[in-house]
C-alpha cells in the first residue's frame, strides 16, 4: 500500500481530494488507488439529495451537517448540482449555508463539475462517495440537481434518497410522479412555512405515496423542513436513519448495494467497451464522412463495425 | 417497400405515430422501417427549444407553429419535456396553449416518455425526428426539459438550438454559464413584459454570450418574446432561419449534420454492445453476487469480463 492510499485511509482530507480529482480526468493512477481502497468502502451511509433548483437542498445539506455532526458521525458532501454554493465556491450570499463546515475537520465537501455526459458524472459522484467512504466519514450525502434522468442514476449509487420539494411545486410533482417514486425514499417539503406546504404534502401523501406500489413495508413518508430556520432537519435526520435500519432488517440493503455495485460494473464495462471501441482511427474517420454523406444508414454501419469486434459468446 | 413505409413517406399521421410507437418499445420492425425511411430523412430542419419547466416553452412552441404554419411550412413537434402540455395530452388550461394545431393536418405532435436513461430519450427523440423529416414536415421543433446533461444529447440532433429563460434565472443562467454556450445557438429571453427581462437579456449578451470563443461569425443572439401574447416569436422565427442559413453558408450545416449522425452511431455501437454483452447470464449472476458481497472489485471485474469478449483490433 502506497503512502497516499494509507494517508487515505487515514482520513486525510488533502490526500482524498486529490484522488478524486485524479478520478475526474479519468486519470489510471486513480483508479488504482481507488482499487486499493475499495475492500475498506462499504461503511458508510449513502444519503442522496435531489431536488430542482432554488428549492434551497444546498441549505438543507447545511443544517443535516450540523445535526450529524452533532450525533459525533463524520460527513463527506460530493455536491453535484452545478448551482449549489458547495459547487461554486462559497460565494457572499452562501457563507450562511456553509455555516462554517468547511473548517471543521469531521466535514468533508468537495464539488464536481457536472459538464460532460450523465454518465460521467454519475460515475464521478460514487467514486467521489466510495473515497469519502474509505476515508472514515460515517455519512456521505450527495447533493444533485434536479428530478431528470441524470439523478436515477445518482440516485442509484445511495442506500437512502430523499427529494427535496417546495410549495408550488404541485403541477411539477405531478407530471414527475413516476420518476419521483422511482427514486424517493423520503420526501422533504422544505419551506414548509409557505403557502401552499400543506397542499404539496398532502399531494406527496396520497397521490404520489400512495400509488406506489408497496415494496416491502415501506412508504416513503414525508417530513416538513423550514432549513433556513433548522426547522424539521433533525426529524428528517431521524427519518434517513430510520429508512436506513428498514433496508437492514428486510435484507433489502444487501439488495440494493449487489444491485449498486453491479450497476456500476456494467457502466465500466461499456466505459471500457466505448473507449477499446470507439477510440479515433481512421475507419472511424471515414464512417463520419460516410454518415455525414447519408450513405450509410448508422443502424446498419453501428451492427457492420460491431460484428467485426465482438466475440459473441453464448 | 411496404406499403406502412410508403404511406410514412406520404406523411400519413396515423402511419408515422404507430411507427415513432414502435421506436420507442425498440421493436426491430421499427428498426427495419426506420432504415427503409432513412434515405428520405436529412431535408428537414431541426431545431431544439429546450429550457427549465415554468419558462413557457410550450406556448412558445405552439405560437412558433402558428407562425411557421402561416409561411406555408409543415411542421412536426417532439416534445419530450414531462411537464409539456403536449405530453399530458390537451389538459383543461392547456387548450389555449395548443391553439387548435392538433387538428391541423400540416402539424404532427408526438410526446416521448421521458422515463428511463438520458440516452433511451435522446434517441427515441432523434428517431421521431427522423420520421417526421421523411412523412414531408419542412421544420421539426424537439422541446426539451432543462439545461442538463441530458439534453446536450438531445441538442446534439438539432441544426438549431433555442435555449429558453426568463426573468429572474440570472442565478441559474450564471451556474449554468458553460453548459448553456454548449448547445445555444439562439437565446430566447420568454415572459420579456416581465420586471428582469432586460438585465437578463443583458446578461446574456454581455457575460453569456460575449465568453464564447467565437466559432465561425455567429454569436447567439438574444431575442425577447412574450410568448402568450404572441410577441417577439415571428422573430425568433427569422432568427432560427437566420442561423440556419449562416449554417448552410459557412459549410457548417454539413458539418453539424456529419457530427450528429456520427454521434448517433456511437450512440448505437454503444447499445447494441450493452445488449451483446450485457444480457442476463448464470455469469452476470454470480458476478452481482460477487460485487454485492465485496469479494471483487467493479474495476477489475469489467476489465476480466470485457477482455473475454472483445477482439481488440488495432
Amino acid at each position: 500500500m502506497t503512502l497516499e492510499v494509507q494517508k487515505i485511509l487515514e482520513g486525510d482530507q488533502l490526500s482524498g481530494a486529490r484522488l478524486i480529482s485524479l478520478l475526474e480526468k479519468r486519470d489510471r493512477r486513480g483508479i488504482e488507488m481507488l482499487q486499493a481502497i475499495y475492500p475498506r468502502t462499504g461503511q458508510a451511509f449513502l444519503v442522496g439529495i435531489t431536488g430542482p433548483a432554488g428549492t434551497g437542498k444546498s441549505t438543507l445539506v447545511s443544517r443535516m451537517i450540523g445535526h450529524l455532526r452533532g450525533r459525533g458521525l463524520r460527513v463527506g458532501v460530493v455536491a453535484v448540482d452545478p448551482s449549489s454554493p458547495f459547487s461554486r465556491g462559497a460565494l457572499l450570499g452562501d457563507r450562511i449555508r456553509m455555516q462554517g463546515h468547511e473548517t471543521d475537520p469531521g466535514v468533508f465537501i468537495r464539488s464536481l463539475a457536472s459538464r460532460g455526459e450523465t454518465g460521467g458524472v454519475s460515475r464521478a459522484a460514487r467514486e467521489a462517495a466510495l473515497v469519502m467512504d474509505a476515508m472514515g466519514h460515517e455519512v456521505v450525502l450527495t447533493e444533485t440537481l434536479g428530478v431528470g434522468q441524470g439523478d436515477v442514476a445518482v440516485a442509484r449509487c445511495a442506500h437512502t434518497t430523499a427529494v427535496v420539494c417546495i410549495p408550488g411545486m404541485g403541477d411539477e410533482v405531478q407530471a414527475m410522479k413516476a420518476g419521483l417514486l422511482e427514486i424517493a425514499d423520503v420526501f422533504v417539503v422544505n419551506k414548509a412555512d409557505r403557502e401552499g406546504a400543506e397542499e404539496l404534502a398532502h399531494l406527496l401523501e396520497t397521490d404520489v405515496v400512495m400509488s406506489r406500489p408497496p415494496q416491502g413495508e415501506w412508504r416513503p413518508p414525508v417530513v416538513r423542513t423550514v432549513a433556513l430556520r433548522n426547522e424539521g432537519v433533525d426529524r428528517l435526520v431521524d427519518t434517513l436513519f430510520e429508512h436506513r435500519r428498514h433496508l437492514e432488517s428486510t435484507g433489502r440493503l444487501a439488495q440494493r448495494m449487489a444491485g449498486s455495485e453491479f450497476h456500476f460494473f456494467r457502466q465500466l464495462v461499456l466505459e471500457m467497451a466505448a473507449e477499446a471501441l470507439l477510440t479515433d482511427s481512421a475507419e472511424l474517420a471515414r464512417l463520419r464522412d460516410d454518415l455525414g454523406r447519408r450513405a450509410i444508414d448508422p443502424y446498419a454501419a453501428a451492427e457492420t463495425f460491431l460484428k467485426q469486434r465482438l466475440l459473441f459468446k453464448a
